[in-house]
């Protein structure tokens, strides 16, 4: 007889289905690899009528697991905010180990959670549902100083981009091809906004760096202003385009940035594609090191909620209190961060145009390095005669510039904007080297 | 005052004086994350005369060390097997930790440490080093039934094959490279022949399938025979040659081995390049996991060296013990080993040869997929009118089978050598999906 670790799932939709189910299928090993049985208990649900494919017994009152002593964890995989922090602090108060795969709730509550935390706090399932990359900067990168961190949090907007670039197809073609492969949500906002992706790398530069910021004090931009010519321009200079999550740090500051990302085409993670994530850490004794995986799914996210609960098991789980490391550092203000940027600029094909926004970059002290200009194939008339003139047409301008401040960029964006010759907000992508 | 965890280091070469240095340079986040000082007491060296860029105190006597009672840890990166070995036990037996970083010395004596063990060992720095793949495996990936474990194992090699497929160098002018650039020894025959990655994969076979075999059981061969011909037939069907160490569920049952391949091109570890290593692990929930980085190197390596003293100076070393996990699974005898095979052959240019080589293969019932022939460019006269014929010249012939056995490809490949026809020994490159 294994001595035994008794576990109810909060929310047992798809990967509250997968933990149970791996770890019946599973018992074997995960029995050998800790030397306890570890047992589900209960499944909390909101509607016991629903049909699931589960092997457990389930309730509708979630205080019949949170109140029992019997139970040493809680798996929160209800999602949502308020609701969630509210269980995790009963759990907390209650002795019981906590295992979450909830990163919006842990954006905003991870150091209220540990400051309450006298049990372990499990959360690798919150970043990268397969990637083990929590353990990874907690354990394996324990010698580092982080100097960076660069991924690809979102596997919905890796698989629109990847399509973009790929196959050439628009914005709108990927986004219906991903709804339709499942990929992502009837309302994919959160996703293709940067806000997913945000409350992840705040969960990863908590551990780097003890960041403690919510998603609406950093920069996040998503993916729903990049076109086809943008991919071109990519290309053509030897760039891919990512939405990345970037933790940097500076002078002992940290930049932290969600964006749509032109990086060189030879880099690991630019040739991560489709619906796949993957992290670059850049460690100063280590050098890069990238992880790799599912970044959702049922059974990739339960691998790591299960890993959680074997560290737990293990008895291993003295550290995995902490969302703080060794080192608080600052935040650097938005506006102070640097970069390179590409914009796009849809401007009126007539004499004079360039030279005004050439003098408003000039007037921002932003150097252009790389500089295209072509007509508005859209509106493009089928006789080339009239397409020879271009008459009251409009014309795309990209161009690259060399390293500025987001201050000037952004400046320098709203006094092209109320220009009478620019026919739209202009759209930027910052470029890593 | 923090506690102290007591360290010795026998050999302070490129890796003992990284992990020295960094354990000084980074003290500030390793005793933060710990709560443990990790603190050298004395290096060990052979030559005392010799000038080390290390702050810390040195003998040449190994006894001083093992037997001192105030050490906590033997760190062991002397390399080398029989004398490494030995030391280990005796650390072991002296109640110290150990911690290694020798591949060489575990692939053989893995499991006899593990039988006297009571205290934790370590090795993470053993296999890639600055990838934490090992602590992927015992924790990251710990829910899971590893399916199949494909490695980029060896940086030399894979330097030396990312030219060849890149800048179409010679292997000749690619491993010179590698030497000039200090990725290869002088003597870098443990490199390209596959026996270091052997080591590895060995090790990493004990984690996923408590295999316990020593190198000489497993099919294992080098880069070598590798020619510039092989790359482009690799091209032009898609694939790119690599040196994966190979481990794979076969209806529970392993097969182990370590030979150039042919993977798909748009696999991610087709992409890594260069001198950089890489992991792919296939787990039944989580799916594919890539592992990426630096494989050797003095900081990298130490980088691992130290995640191990860091989790032991956690305490968490409880599982640090075992190389066997929950099961043990047999080895597939080589001769059955299936896969499919792309041979080159070497042949006289004259009618007739291919009918042989068609016929030994189809007495050996091996069928053949894709077929190439061509003169042999290196024979060619400049004078267009004289190649037309080719008079005893000669051909390669180039070609890829559908799935076979191993016994039944060498079998063929003895009939092909011996006919007259064929002027040297052909050489195969197995095919991976």
């Amino acid at each position: 007889m294994h001595k035994q670790l008794k576990v109810a799932i909060i929310g047992v939709g798809v990967v509250g289905s997968s933990v149970a189910n791996i770890l019946e299928r599973n018992k074997d090993i995960i029995t050998a690899r800790t030397g306890v049985e570890i047992v589900v208990k209960k499944g909390v649900v909101k509607d016991l009528s629903k049909k699931r494919n589960v092997n457990i017994a389930l309730t509708d009152n979630v205080d019949e697991v949170l109140y029992d002593n019997e139970i040493d964890v809680i798996v929160e995989l209800m999602g949502g905010i308020d609701q969630a922090y509210k269980i995790a602090q009963i759990a907390l108060s209650q002795s019981k180990a906590f295992v979450t795969a909830n990163k919006a709730m842990l954006a905003y509550h991870r150091y209220e959670l540990e400051q309450i935390a006298k049990t372990p706090i499990g959360f690798e399932a919150s970043v990268c549902g397969g990637i083990p990359i929590i353990k990874a900067l907690k354990d394996g990168l324990s010698a580092n100083h982080i100097e960076a961190i660069y991924g690809i949090l979102n596997g919905t907007s890796n698989y629109i981009l990847s399509k973009m670039t790929k196959e050439g197809w628009s914005f709108q073609q990927s986004l219906e091809s991903a709804q339709n492969l499942g990929y992502a949500e009837a309302n994919p906002s959160l996703d293709i906004n940067g806000k997913d992706a945000a409350h992840k790398l705040l969960i990863l530069a908590s551990l780097a760096y003890g960041i403690d910021s919510r998603p609406e004090e950093i920069l996040v931009e998503g993916i729903t202003d990049i076109a086809i010519e943008d991919m071109e321009f990519a290309k053509e200079f030897g760039y891919v385009i990512k939405l990345l999550g970037i933790a940097k740090k500076i002078n002992n500051s940290i930049e932290l940035r969600i964006h749509p990302t032109m990086i060189a085409q030879d880099r690991l993670i630019a040739k991560v594609d489709d619906v796949m994530n993957a992290i670059s850490v850049m460690g100063d004794c280590v050098g890069e090191s990238v992880y790799y995986g599912a970044g959702a799914g049922g059974d990739a996210t339960a691998s790591s909620v299960i890993s959680d609960l074997i560290e737990i098991a293990r008895g291993k789980s003295s550290q995995m209190l902490g969302f703080k490391t060794s080192q608080s550092f600052g935040l650097i203000p938005q506006e102070q961060i640097i970069s390179r940027y590409y914009i796009r600029i849809l401007a009126d094909d007539k004499p004079g145009v360039l030279e005004k926004i050439a003098a408003i970059l000039s007037h921002n002290e932003i150097s252009i390095s790389t500089f295209l200009q072509k007509p508005n194939n859209q509106n493009l008339n089928q006789n080339p005669k009239q397409n020879l003139n271009n008459q009251g047409g409009s014309a795309k301008i990209l161009l690259a510039t060399h390293t500025t401040t987001e201050y000037a960029i952004q400046n320098a964006l709203k006094a092209l904007e109320s220009l009478e010759v620019v026919r739209a907000k202009p759209v930027i992508i910052r470029i890593e080297a």
